[in-house]
């Protein structure tokens, strides 16, 4: 039991990894069980397909990733240094990304998205609901930062699409460019689509 | 003679289409022959490689596209209204796309960026050259804004990178969402990006 669930934990690891260098077409079931080191005929005691898989693969992935989005933009800091805080920590990681593997991997939710969002529906309802969750707590964070005049949107839902849009935009030429410095533009970004950048008046209040 | 080219076209124009339904890891040589209508033994006397040809499917997508952003961004409105109708005409084409063929299918270039940009030095080299490009004509654009007074951003440069950013990043949940009206959100996030909203003053004319 100890042995069959750590075969399973393996392949999820290994697709992880592969995925995040190659994305999803290039990889064969033979391919991630090498990797994996689990016999071929293994792969389908754990999993039904390569799209069941895929999904793992982007559930264990989001469910870290939403623990550390939840931890930094329900932190106790005033709204906009929250969100500051996101794409720092951002930066970082794909700094690190970079380091270990010697690129830029960027956001796995947008390389799926970009890769595979018009051919599977079970994949695009799923990172659907990833990015409407990131642009939920996104949200959030506007509209505190609405409530105490930090900043200046119409709609708090839409501004904070756009916010998300830019962070996944950056991240593309972070990944393009392999260069995470790339993603240092975010916080100005930032600060101009929601009307507070320190260069202008935040709120309607004139300087 | 007539016939050999019309087969290197047909090979182009399947691949095009195969790229952009199901991107290009998922195609094999066999299949793109077998769309296009030729035998597979003809492939590799057209192009060396799948790589290659990919490379030839950007060129011919981009000499078009490039066209296209020359033709609205040089055009002789004022400055932000030629960014105004370069999102509206992307906005219009990937709605047509839609209709064409039921999903819409987002930016090419950045659809090989997520999905190859780590895995083909070639493919990367020329992605940088395209996005440099359209950096270069929105900077122009921006240029010409600044200097009439109608935007308010520290450098030019790095505006326009947050605004080609900004498209790219609303095209993918335009994709992911399989629905264009999100590119409707690009004329105000740009706005905002330049220091231009109409809800605020621009350029430090007040209205």
């Amino acid at each position: 039991m100890g042995r069959t669930s750590d075969a399973g934990s393996r392949i999820l690891g290994a697709a992880r990894s592969l995925i995040e260098l190659r994305g999803y077409s290039a990889l064969g079931v033979a391919e991630i069980c090498k990797t994996a080191g689990v016999p071929k005929g293994s792969f389908y005691y754990f999993f039904d397909s390569k799209e069941a898989l895929a999904l793992a693969v982007i559930d264990e992935h989001w469910a870290a990733q939403q623990r550390d989005w939840e931890r930094v933009l329900g932190s106790d800091d005033v709204p906009l240094q929250r969100l500051r805080r996101l794409f720092e920590e951002t930066e970082a990681a794909q700094r690190a990304g970079q380091a270990a593997c010697g690129t830029v991997s960027g956001c796995m939710f947008g390389n799926l998205t970009l890769e595979l969002s018009n051919q599977t529906d079970a994949i695009r309802s799923r990172l659907q609901q990833i990015f409407d969750a990131q642009v939920d707590m996104v949200e959030g964070v506007i509209t505190e930062a609405l409530r105490q005049g930090a900043v200046s949107v119409a709609g708090p839902r839409a501004a904070a699409r756009s916010v998300v849009a830019q962070l996944e935009g950056q991240v593309l030429f972070a990944k393009l460019y392999n260069n995470p410095a790339r993603l240092e533009a975010l916080w100005d970004d930032c600060l101009a689509l929601l009307g507070a950048h320190p260069s202008r008046p935040a709120g309607g209040h004139a300087t």
